[in-house]
Order: structure tokens, then sequence, then C-alpha cells
């Protein structure tokens, strides 16, 4: 029985934990779940799954919250806003922490964690994208696990699992090349928000299916790997494989190389960074390659899709210049969203906005440093905005 | 500084090892060897590595072998016989024996090397396919390593590294579909030898060509990864995958897969074989995907290739029938290529051997059953031609 607190119980992560949880009662207990603003959702998990201690966002909502609980029959430990957040990740006996917070918001509470010698289901990006050369070091520092929750880094991490140190070459991330893979490159200037968001593969939220569509989850995946297996980049490649059935393969000093594959199912990988290193038994479809029938692969277009060169430039330079690539994407992808922007213009703010950087304390920055170049990041968008219109 | 001794070191496994060791000279060093009939060869072998021992299989041979061997500056112990390939099998400080020698005259040289407590980088088949009641208690007791050195099973074991006990759900044979994968049935009743000689994609043997023309090598393949890793017949599956790319797949119990990859490469299981559990460097050409372009797969079509129904089925029945599977096949492959027999002929000579054979000694049979059974299916098949004829 392992006991585990999840952060962004409502979220697409949240939710397929809990998914597993509910499937695997044996294995999993809950002791806190942290959630933004669905409280009638996060009520409902409160009543099902009896973590210890709750938090939510907006310290506002307790008494929305309390008032739905009022039938339960135990009391958790209500907190809110981001210290009740960090709170919930250091509490108790929880062994693994699910961080499912979107953006910087994240990177608090997963200190907080491990901090708390808590080992780390890692699906907020920005931990290391971001957090990078702040987290790290608290990971050695704590001995703690950091267990990769999206596909590809899972698919990495499998792969490696009986791989000796030293005996890893390359890592090649797979990319299902997004919803625009077949389009010719002049007509992207002209495609709109309806467009972008017809994923051929995974059902996504709105953000993360955009940054497919310009390759950026790609590089900012790259940027991840640098991070989590120690690889230079120039050690990771990128190649399209639109049936997105190869995960992730990793290339190792021998030429062997070692690939994961499955359905692109998101609980697969979450699965795994929890039970890890157990194989749980599922009663979830097996892959079936003759249904399949074929794999593909072709080279990544950087013309098409500049963003995948920016994360490497980004990722090279190291320092801040990561959380400014990042927090530069999710700004100028919401303006996208907002149909404030043409689809292009994406690549071209956060270049703008990288190149105007001073990435100062590069070689170790600090937590602040990188939530101030978070937020510088944002509003410089917003100023390229105003000088471009 | 590993030590091994090669036994069939003048095959096409034995120069393969020898190639590596060539280029490996801080990794390996070579003990033993034990050779057929290419006494020019071996002469060479002996020089250029130096053995502490040599061993031919036909004693008659020694004194030839001696006088290619009057201007070395050193004196190997020079042995003959089938005892004299058992003496190097359990020779001296080799930790690692790689069973190069053809049919089941490698049984015996293998058992004294495990014996001898050598681990062993199996590259004879009948060890396991007609050895196994008999080979895999000695390995439990003698607590020696068997490390396949084919690809498909090669890659099975890679796979597996990481796989906690208990994780594995199903094995995944890939098999090329031998030359005649786009043939129709009707037209195999009338193919020639030249024809079936043209194996798609790996450059091996005339024997082993036509066991992949017939799928039968896809069928003792079965029953070795039935032996190797302990999985029930209804867990091991075949799918056909015309590039020979993916050399194996595992599924997990969480329905992940896991693949091995590389180009059609002997030397890359057999270096992992030898430097197992070790990754080392090779300058051999990496793989790429792009290159391929794709990766495809089908079912296997039972009606057309009987022998792999003919090999679950013997699997099965256990006992000595694999060891008649095998014996049998090497008897029907042998009269194909000599055109005494039709192609369609060898499943149908197959067939009627292994039904007729009275499987005693089923639960555990002895060396000499196996050994027997092996004797008793070649004379069999003969029998049967003339019947037939």
């Amino acid at each position: 029985m392992k006991s585990i607190s999840i952060l962004g119980s409502t979220g697409s992560i949240g939710t397929q934990t809990l998914d597993i949880v509910r499937e695997n009662p044996e294995q999993f207990r809950v002791i806190g779940l942290a959630a933004g603003s669905n409280l009638t959702l996060l009520a409902q998990q409160i009543q099902e799954f009896r973590p210890e201690i709750v938090a939510i966002r907006n310290e506002d909502n307790l008494p929305s919250l309390k008032e739905l609980l009022t039938n339960l029959d135990y009391q958790p430990i209500l907190v809110g806003g981001s210290d009740g957040i960090c709170e919930v990740a250091r509490y108790g006996s929880a062994q693994s922490v699910v961080t499912g917070i979107v953006g910087c918001a994240g990177l608090l509470p997963t200190i907080a964690a491990i901090k708390a010698g808590k080992d780390i289901a890692l699906a907020n990006k920005e931990t290391l994208i971001a957090g990078g050369p702040v987290v790290l070091p608290l990971v050695e520092e704590y001995g703690v696990k950091l267990l990769p929750a999206d596909s590809e880094h899972s698919a990495i991490f499998q792969c490696l699992q009986g791989v000796p140190d030293g005996g890893l070459r390359k890592i090649i991330l797979t990319a299902s090349g997004g919803s625009f893979r077949d389009l010719p490159v002049e007509k992207l200037a002209s495609v709109t928000v309806q467009d972008a968001l017809k994923h051929p593969n995974w059902s996504m939220g709105q953000k993360i299916t955009i940054d497919s569509a310009t390759l950026m989850n790609k590089g900012l995946e790259v940027i991840e790997a640098h991070y989590l297996f120690g690889m230079d980049y120039d050690d990771i490649d990128i190649v399209i494989h639109p049936q997105s059935i190869i995960h992730s393969m990793v290339e190792l000093q021998d030429t062997s190389v070692l690939a994961q594959l499955g359905w692109a199912d998101m609980r697969l990988p979450l699965l795994y960074a929890l039970s890890y290193p157990d194989r749980l038994y599922t009663n979830w479809e097996s892959l079936d390659l003759v249904k399949v029938g074929s794999l593909t692969f072709r080279e990544p277009d950087h013309q098409k899709y500049p963003c995948m060169q920016l994360a490497y430039n980004a990722g090279r330079a190291g320092g801040c210049l990561p959380a400014v690539l990042n927090a530069a994407n999710e700004q100028a992808v919401a303006l996208f969203l907002e149909e404030k922007i043409a689809f292009l213009d994406i690549p071209r703010l956060i270049e703008t906005v990288c190149d105007r950087f001073s990435n100062q304390n590069k070689t170790q920055p600090s937590l602040d440093d990188i939530i101030e170049a978070d937020k510088w990041a944002r509003k410089e968008v917003l100023q390229c905005l105003t000088v471009l219109a």
C-alpha cells in the first residue's frame, strides 16, 4: 500500500490519478488533495477518497467547500492558498506526491514535497524546465526520486531501468507532429485556433495541444530530458512519429535501441510513476501492432517549426533562459487562443523575448531569480505585442 | 577484462565473436577455441588470439593442425574429439563460454561448461530446445547465467533487464516472414532451393535461411523463449515484421510494451551476451529510423506456415518432443537442400515423425533420452521418405 498526495486533483492528471487509485484500492491510499476552483468535483473526491488534508488555491473559497462537506462523516484538515498547497505537499505519511499543478505555481509545492522527503510523480513540467537548476540539487540532497509521469519521459525512464550507469548514448524523443504535420509550411500563417486544436492522437488541454502544433512541447521535453537524465543537448534527438505508439527511445553505447510502446493513454506513465519499480496488473487494452499496421518516422522540419530550435538554444544557454522560454511560450499561446496573434507570431514573440533577456546568475540561479524571470517574460510578451501593434 | 572460450570458433558465431574480441582487446581475452574442420582459419585464430587450449572435432586432424602451428612462439594445449571440445568448455579461467556449435553436438560441451561454473553465451539452440529439461536444472544448480546471443532472445532479455519478477505478461517474437512472405500460399508447392535461400534481411547459413522461409525458426524460438524466460506457450506470440528492425518485444503487466531495435547485425546480441550487464561502446552504425521510414506488422499465417503450430504443439507436449521436432526439421531441411523433397514436404515430414514419437519419460527426460530421441527422429524422417517414395 503506497500513500500518495495529489496536487491538482481536479485537473486532467489529478482525475486520471484518482481513476488509478479507484482501480487499485489495495495498492494506493490518498493522504492529501490540492485543487483549484472546481469545488464540486473536489468535494466528491474528498467523499470518495477520504484524504486527511485538503487544500484549495483560493482560501476565500474555504467556506463554500466546508458547506459542500457538511454531510461528511469525518473531518479532513482544510487549508487554502499557496501555503495550504505546500502544506498538503509536505503533509504526513504520503510517500509520493503527484504534481499535477500547471505552471510555475507548481514549483513551490514540489520543492516543499522534496524537502519533506517525498518522491515526486512529475507531471508539472516547470519543475525541471524552469526550476531544474534549483530542484536537482534538492532531489540529490533529500534523496528522493523524480519519477516522470508524462509519456515521453516515462518511456525513456522505463527503457533505462536495466541500463547501467554510462550505458546511455542518446535519447530519441518521438513527436506526433501535431495538428499541422501534413500542412505545407506556407499555409501555417493563416491557420485558426480551431485548426490548431485538432490533435491527431492525444486528447489534451488547449495549451498543450497548441504546444504540440508548434512542436514547442517537444522542445520543452528536450530541456526536461536534459535535466532528468543528465544528457547533453547534442545527445537528445527528435523524430517525427505520427502514430504516437513509440513514446520515446534510447540508444545505448553498443548501438542497441530500446523503445517503450503503448496506446496514447496518460494513465500508463502515471501508473508506473506511482507503482515504480513494480508493474501492476491492469485490464487496459493491450497494444496491438497488427491493428496499428505501420509505424512511420521522419525528420522534424526545423524551418517549419522554429520552436524546437528556440528550446535547444534556451536549454544550451541555461540559467533562467529555459524559464523565460517557457513563460513566453505560455503567454504567446494564451494570446493565440484569444485570437490576438497569429500562429506564426508564437515563435516570433518567444524569440524576441528570449533575445531581450539578460541571463544573469547563469551558473546557479536562485528560485527567486527563476520566478522573477518567469514573470518578466510574461510581461515582456505583452510589451512586444504593443510594439508589434 | 573478461576471459572467454569459443566453441565453434571458425563458424559464423565464432568469427563474429572474435571480431568483437579484436575490436575490444582491453575487454576480452580468449582462453579456449574449439572448431570443426577449417584448420587453416583455426591456425590463424590461434596465432592472433593465443588461446591456452584448442580443440578440433576430429582428432585425426591433430597432426595437420600441429604442422600449421610449427612457427608459433608458444604452445597451446591441443586436444581432439568430443572429449576435447568438452575439455575446452570446462577449461581454466574462462568466465563465459560462447556455444557456437550447431546441433545436438553442442549439448555435451555446454553442459560441461555449466558444470564448470561458466556463464553461457547461448548460440546453440539445441541447448534449450532439445536439452531444456536437463540443462535448466543444471543452470540453477551451478548458479551460472544463460545469456542469449541470438537477436530475438537477446532483445527480450534486454527489455527485461529493468522488469521486476512477475512483471512480464507476454513475449512478442518478431519474424521477418522469410523468403516467401509475399508469395501466395498456392505457389509454395513449387518453390526451389534457390528461391528459399534468398532471405530478405539477414545473411545467414543455408539451414537457418530455410528455417526462416518455413517460419520453423520462429517456432523453435517460441520453445527457446518458453525455457529461457519461463513463459507459458499461451503467452508467447509471433508477429510478422518484414523489416527486422524490432528484434522482439515484451508486454508487461500494466500493458506497457518494451522493444529492442537495431540493424540486422548478429554482433550486437553477441556483444551484449559477452559484456552483460555492461554496455560497451562500439562505432557500429547507429540505427536510423528515418532512413528505415516505416515499420510494419501483420498476423502470421498459420495455414501457409504450419511449422509454427507444429512447434507450439511439440513445446506444449514437452519431454523429448521438442528434440524430435528439431531433429526432424534438420533432417527434412537437409533433404530439401539436396532437392530430394519439395518445400511443403518439410512440415509434412516433421508432423508425421512427431506423431509417431512415443514421448516417454515426458516429465523428466534424461540427457540420454534426449539424444536418443534426436537420433530416432533423424532416422525416422528417412524412413518416412522411403514410405512416401
